[in-house]
């Protein structure tokens, strides 16, 4: 078997990519002699600035360095004592950040079972026996994952929904936002996708990724109930997400919201996991489900074939037993690097067959 | 009174200066399509050897974002249950860390007074009477900070004094070392001198800071005792400290650690704090101690002095009740930066008296 | 309808129950001037002594006042930072506990599906992906309940079965024995069987429950693996479990476990449940499974029953949505109770059918 | 030498001492059978109305077991994110608790320095400039102690000024009254002086000790300020200070809250104290200061004497490197306790001059 040469990009995750060259042009265009410290500098103003034109006038933005660290921020400042966070069993919270939820919001996190990384109204409700029960942690904010770890979507309509069971039954909603533009990007791509999906839906809190659409690092906690960013100030530093130099994060997040650059990149990077999509759908050992809403794929594969194609250009395991693997694109996959990987897995697979 | 324009440069904290070019221009050579994330880079490779060559084979290195999250990162993996961390009353993990320390270590800080900045062996001899009673938070480590934040050092045989009455009364010691190239600076310049108050003296683990000395943002937590260090690729993720796309915080570290920028950046900053303090300590009004060490002064002004001085050129306060202020030089304060400066605090004070 | 009397004792829980005269008598006894405080007395003395007998020369106990404190104080002391707690969905630690072991160990509990209310060796197996990968809390302590909270057992194989794999895994094991009387009552009711269950079967840790047993109030942390009891004393009081006046608790232990009393309440309370079982297993309406082998037992009633029952004599929901109620019995709990409580069911029932 | 028999009570600490026979009395009294569990009982519901009756209507009174939880209880409901509590360097909770505050908290102590034991309000004043500065954990609860750990009292008046200046500054108040008693004993004995002390001065949540003045254990976290009690009943399961058997904890406060044991208790440890101080004031070679207020003498002795004194009659150290020591009464010290220990003082002390 003769292979091509392996594509340029892997299909591993969008954090195997690098930053957008005007991401980088605008944090060398920012060192330019001594500002203050900490955020008191034009550069984040204008980060503020800019995430009010997206969210309206009373949404205050708090830069972080990761999505977990995002994450721990939004909710160490919404959780009440004796509190619980309520996600599913996918959630990034729950699995992929090392127990720092547990650790830093002393916090128990109740992981719902949910088939399509999405949590139900339904699933909030049947919460209630928890609820005013003292041996029980009580629900206080529910986390969902807008795109979810499963590459599902929720419709406006379904976040507006659980923001109305929540708020109904006392508890505030946080969205993880890691991938908030790769949804906003396969809802319309509009700032009036966004916004339909997270402050007219009844969004209390939304961790804004960065870092996987294009930037060096960096991430957004956007408060959209202003009230709850009371004590963000002084959380972000205790939970270690303040930047002494901030103006290099705000910078990079100037650069990616500036003429839509945010949109446009995770619009590719959709379009580019489509792409590999009706590459590789017809594939004979191959199975895949429908067309991916966003940037990733779950196809399961030969058991024989994984390795010999992972050596080749490299990806992540997804469920080791039942040989399903994830494939992911990013804002600087290219056509031709779908066309090469795509190549490559028709040729792998055909020895396995 | 007329003023000469501001210097470029203020005088408020070495983290209001920008990145050195050899940092930046590293960081965009490291732009180079997709790597592996989390650290499985040759950037991050080419880091921990460096770390490893500073400090001997068996250094281990994990990178961070913050000096905060350097330190939180460190204790977290130094520490045993209900241990207590014994440090000064002016150390930046008591004080200027909003309680990050207890949130997250959940760990009691022991801050003893010191009037010098520094940690001396007989207040640690002092706690023993703690030891082994069950209604005292057990010392556990000791941090000392190096330079101190009162910007001044500890000596290789104070440092080693200091371990080895640690060590005897079972706590291990950490270096918060935010200015530790500061430090190696004025003790030499050399790698032998960093050793000298490291891993010669006996510490066990050290926060390397690179955010003060030229970086974008980056510090890196080194483990001289390697068994410390089993649990810290968990810990720093849990601590919100691990850098998805860590080739760009790595980077940053490779060309400030190559030929000797780091000890090149730390010394002009101090060189550029000793023209300060002989440019301003003869004159009328101005009460400053001796030649600093590190690249900090601590003068006092007379009041009305001090308002007019700030808004031409920005500095923090140290100690308001006493008029005392806080001067700090950068990697790239210059020569005319200071002399600027001087000539402003010159011809203000003037018209105080 | 005419019921008769309700029954002296409640079917809710065993710790409705008062506590043995005995154990009452004991404390009377204690009551005799100035002690030590914090367990440098003679009761204490003789309380870590009779565990010492009960678990072999190297066990260290540590008296504690609840369930969730011992459990607590336990898990503090077996985990490593960054480690998770295993256990079942229905375990009490991650459903009755209110969030106690996230606030105050820091720590993911990794509950997993259970039907019967057991781990399973093979589902620590499962585990094996999470460990040594970074971005996931690292499985450290398994927790199981014994008798669990289904009323279910573990044999003594199935124990070390799990301390086998869970040792084999690098993980410890913590036994909640809330219940461990009822179910050593169940498996022969002899220090044998309890140490079968335990110290045999490679237990690091026991929590060995006396409040449901006949006790005012206490609970003992059992180290049998005396390694991890070393920082015990400290964490004890930095969990708030610490009593001053010890011997009080010490003192009520000391009466259960003389002569085998703690075995002969749980051995009753058992034979109360199963007398229970007879009388209604044959009624019209309940549904009822095997034979209880504890104390506790689950039937489905028609919904119409179930209010006028509870009222009549209080008992707790198990699950609403399926009219299944807890039924418990306790050390106290008499024939005679047990004979009107029947009666009163099948007069309650009667009228529904 | 010849010395008397030791006295019956030791002078080490009033936790030394058993349980009033009227406590043990409702204890053995409220042990008929079965009653709810986790304070749905009627004798706990007694104690809440004895507590209201205390305090007035709106006063919520939680139970606890320890000293340290019933503080942990009121600070882990008074604190916001990022808050620090403020107290002495004398404070059980900064330095007898073994650091369950930061561990269960996450919280920052800002332990002031006191010679008397007090807080002033000037102290609280000029922790301004850490309110709003994002670096500094922020003021959040002061705690003073009544008495103190020094035997000294707060009087209604420096109570209301704390209290005033804490509430201006955005603070609330806690008072850790382990010892409320011995204060109220030694301000007036009667309930108005209680009220004085905490309710009409403006306290916001107070630990109202039981165990120190004749419980077997037991102490009460009672919210003046009723919108923090809002948390409690969940926050005080999670902090492992909820008991299942209330009843036994009520029962004991009932008792010592009926027809005023708690200050007939308070007042006779208090005169017993001053009566040891009569005794031994002008002894040769003792050095002791004002008559006492409390319960507690803080003596300097000849260093030769301390040990054969203590060997025959037990206390602990209070400042070994000045030979201070600490001599404590309690509920039960007798007039011939004292008459005897005096005596042993003075004959032990004449072999050493």
């Amino acid at each position: 078997m003769t292979l091509p040469p392996a594509p340029r990009c892997s299909f591993a995750s969008d954090n195997f990519a690098g930053a957008h060259p005007r991401v980088l042009d605008a944090v060398v265009a920012a060192n330019t002699g001594h500002v203050m410290a900490y955020g008191a500098d034009v550069h984040t103003a204008e980060c503020e600035a800019r995430f009010r034109e997206l969210f309206g006038p009373s949404a205050q933005t708090f830069l972080a360095f990761t999505g977990t660290g995002a994450n721990v921020l939004a909710l160490a400042t919404m959780l009440k004592p004796a509190q619980a966070v309520v996600c599913t069993n996918w959630s990034h919270i729950a699995v992929d950040e090392t127990g720092a939820p547990e650790r830093i919001l002393g916090a128990k996190l109740i992981d719902l079972p949910s088939v399509d990384g999405k949590l139900h109204p339904e699933q909030l409700d049947e919460l209630s026996h928890l609820i005013g029960v003292i041996h029980h942690a009580q629900p206080g904010v529910v986390s969902l994952t807008q795109s979810t770890e499963l590459g599902t979507l929720y419709t406006p309509d379904e976040v507006a929904a659980l923001c109305e069971t929540a708020h109904r039954l006392g508890m505030s909603v946080h969205v993880d936002g890691a991938r908030i533009a790769n949804a906003v990007a396969a809802l319309g791509g509009t700032v009036a996708a966004l916004r339909s999906l997270t402050v007219d839906a009844g969004v209390d809190v939304l961790s804004f990724g960065g870092t996987k659409n294009g930037l060096l690092g960096g991430e957004a906690v956007v408060y959209l109930n202003s009230e709850m960013a009371t004590v963000a100030p002084f959380v972000r530093k205790q939970v270690t997400q303040l930047a002494s130099k901030m103006r290099f994060v705000a910078a990079q997040f100037n650069a990616l919201l500036d003429d839509g650059l945010w949109i446009e990149l995770a619009t590719h990077a959709n379009e580019m996991a489509a792409l590999l999509h009706r590459r590789t759908v017809d594939l004979d050992g191959v199975e895949l489900g429908a067309l991916p809403r966003v940037n990733s794929l779950f196809p399961r594969l030969p058991a024989a074939a994984i390795e010999p194609l992972r050596e080749w250009c490299f990806f992540w395991d997804w469920e080791v037993s039942t040989h399903q693997v994830r494939w992911m694109t990013a804002w600087d996959t290219t056509v031709d690097d779908v066309e090469v990987f795509a190549e490559g897995v028709a040729k792998i697979l055909a020895t396995c067959n």
